[in-house]
């Protein structure tokens, strides 16, 4: 099965995204996590990015806040598909890494989730590795079904105490 | 090989769209359209939606404006990854089906890509299907060179006009 | 009288919702309450909006935060008229959960509140039954006077208090 | 049946608004035209609202935009049910308007439609109106079934062409 | 010398619009309070603004927040200038508030001041006033002259403690 | 009679500032004509302040685009009340003009009008002036009377034509 | 003197960059123009900022639009000053380009100027070479004197026609 | 060496903006801190900027909250780079600040970094008086370089603890 990794800014980030690594590795994914800044460190960042695909990596997160470039910068060095996750940071309620990270040029995209949702971008990890893969597609096709069984019980529960 | 659909909420939003479906079809994929609405077919976008796997589909584009809820309706009934390509309206600049996509609740993750960005709508789902397709990827690789190439062509030519 | 449904995307959700519940209760409303989500569990939705003019029901609320799908959802398949709460989360101040909830294709309008005003989705429930209830009605333009001498009770209060 | 009031701040706004009436008009409601401001002419807008239900109108819609304040000032006067629809003006992108109607106060509701969303301001006291009378419910519900119909057959048009 | 008035919508602005009572009190102003909504006792708003110039007041301060109509529905009423004060609430940071209030239509403007600048209502209402009143109006220049000097005394101290 | 001075920051902007212009001119003020940046003259706009109460001038209307700090820079060195006119500019809809006015630091308030609603900024020097000299304020009290009527004309006309 | 550098990320940005280049040139500087993408020909981009201060380059200006990385990157790999100017795209009012462009994390900052507003990129380059050089610091203090003379022309023409 | 000095609007400013001071005293800048609103003491601010050049200072911050015109009103008096530091203040998440400060019309450029972002501005002026001091610049690259050191043992150590 092929690896993911997870980059995220600062070390900061980690209580939040820590999340998106729990799901892979729930989901038994091998996950390679990377604290190395766009801005800071960009050959370390470069060089990780252009033999990920080769390393046997098939997909890549990346979490930032602010002028968050992590994800582009990924993008610019791999031909795999990255998953960015902004991150709220003190300023703007996180719309600056929201735009910074989605409005990717022509034939760089990269797959954003919602500000903070580090769990989505696990999940979506799972999804993207599970196309390629159909036992770990299979695996997030349950993990539906008990989230919505999971689901109905809440909305039981509050009928019986809330209905008139 | 995988393949790709392509929803989107009404056929006016085709101008924009069909780039996603070109990109898709220039790469050898066999694309699948179908208009319509999360909220005025809501019961046909479910349908297609949770018997996509079962019928060989590896991804779903879901372009829609405004309360853009068709990637949301469409990740809600299947396991497979769907990409979210916001769509400007009339109002708001886009910004409207740009949040109503992508803060999508745990466990319920879309791939948003940029405002109006169709094409990259369609090298995501590229790259989405590469991942479990090699010789795909390899084309993608590939893609990427070239489009390097073209650039550095771009920027020669400017060199010798602009420079001082 | 015809009943109203109160739909929230979370459990978490209930200490702002129950305020749009107690609304309805005090009126006098048989009020039926469901934690369901919109993208986890959307079958269930869909299966109670279908059903739910024959069931008696005359209006539906749906408070949700974020991508706030889940009024348009139930819009979708029911002809009662939605009251969509945007609810405020963690980021972007509950401006999503608005504009995700308030910019519905032609067709299939919703009926929005403000942001976290949960009382105020009871109050436009009231009114809403109350057009074809004159009893309800009266009870509704009863409160507003109550309301109004309450306000001036306390504008008496604060100019004698205030005024040089 | 009840009748229904269309207010709107300037006969500017009447192309986009005329949608709104011609929408209640096919279903056969007897719709009242006002061109009134809330700041120009705040008392003959005060004393409608005072009269409309007993004048045996069910619903009023209020077009505005800028610091919209013509559907509050209605709902202040009124027990009837608001529907404030928000207008796109030249600056501002109709946000403006859209937090001007939306934001009201505990107590005072309106409902709010999407930005220069005139058809759905339509549709939705179509559906207010339906709850206390069955044939207009029933007209609706007939609506949205053709609605569908008729997009399944776009959708059936564009596959053809569009599909690999 | 003529009154002045403050309006706030609720009894809960009181903490941040005293500022603004303490601003006019300070330079000898007659002050009256009311504590109204544009909303709830939209009658008794009227009544005031109506009378407010033959009652020999100068100028109107309206605080309110979300859907602020206050400061509208005053200035629809009356010929004096109305100050806005737009108050920041539980959502969008004040945001509402300032538009809802700002946006006025031509021939009916308000005065508007900064997000919770209740110091600065109260600023201008002394200018305003000070436009008619000579005495009033040297008091003001005299404030700002001290002003001036007090921030020259901090600038002193700040720059023996932190040059280099 | 006191004169109104009406600054604005490029001639480009007369298009829209003429409007204040003329419904000063209209109301028989004396008017001075400014075309001085804050950034580029800023000695020619601070001389100007400095000497404007002593030169008979009652209120000074500054209006801006962008970073516009014109009002601001007026208000730092007069008296006077100034009325602030932000401008939509090419860029982010003349939300930054509005924001870089209105939010001014205590002691220093601008009284600040819609986004190019040149007229009310006219409009509102007419009330200011008004305060200190009554027959204006008659006038302008006329001119609202007029407003009224002219409003109810046009709601006549559209009656006659729109209603079923 | 030290040399500056133009890059923009597309050919399309040339008409606005152009007077950022324009500027320059006016004032002497031997001008270098790149047309490279951060995310396209992020190693072109790389190695140019890890060689410019040894190439005798003093300042580097980025105009880029949407996701605009451009700037960043350069200034992730050079210790020179990197001015920034974002760009106005099809979507968002350029503020996507803004956000990411001036949020940098510690360390690494850049020169943000507006948007759009690329001449004052080219102001801003002269000023930071000025520092370093003060015959061109000369040029630019002349420079705005001769702005401060043109616009009181202006000034005077305006009065002319526009005073009472 | 030449000077910097730093200027901010209020002396509560001083906790963020302090980092500023000292990034720049880290690397041996003679540093002159100042207090001074823009707003309230305009003249002593004017005149600091008319003389910074001969008085031997290279660069100015300048750090303000809300309508952030300090910059620009430095900007306007001296041809010396002027680094803008938009704050956020209690509304509006700095935003009003970010875009008060930025869009500076052509001819006079403020340099800008990100709200609150104090130590970039340090490090910007750095790099400016860099420019003219090689020594200077020498001392940024090395810096970077450190940080980059710095940067990969943190990653080191996450990689140690949350890889699979």
């Amino acid at each position: 099965m092929k690896k993911a990794a997870v980059f995220m800014g600062s070390i900061n980030d980690m209580p939040v995204v820590e999340k998106a690594i729990n799901v892979m590795k729930d989901f038994g994914i091998d996950v390679t996590v990377r604290v190395l800044s766009a801005h800071r460190t960009p050959d370390a960042v470069a060089e990780f990015a252009k033999n990920a695909r080769k390393e046997n990596y098939g997909v890549i997160i990346a979490a930032a806040g602010m002028a968050a470039h992590l994800a582009g910068v990924l993008a610019a060095h791999t031909e795999l598909p990255v998953i960015a996750l902004p991150l709220k940071n003190k300023a703007l309620e996180g719309l600056d890494a929201l735009l910074a990270m989605v409005m990717m040029p022509p034939g760089v995209p990269v797959a954003t989730v919602g500000i903070d949702c580090a769990q989505n971008a696990g999940y979506l990890a799972v999804q993207i590795l599970g196309t390629g893969d159909d036992s770990l597609m299979d695996k997030f096709a349950d993990f539906k079904k008990k989230q919505y069984e999971k689901c109905l019980e809440i909305d039981k529960e509050a009928g019986a105490k809330y209905n008139s």
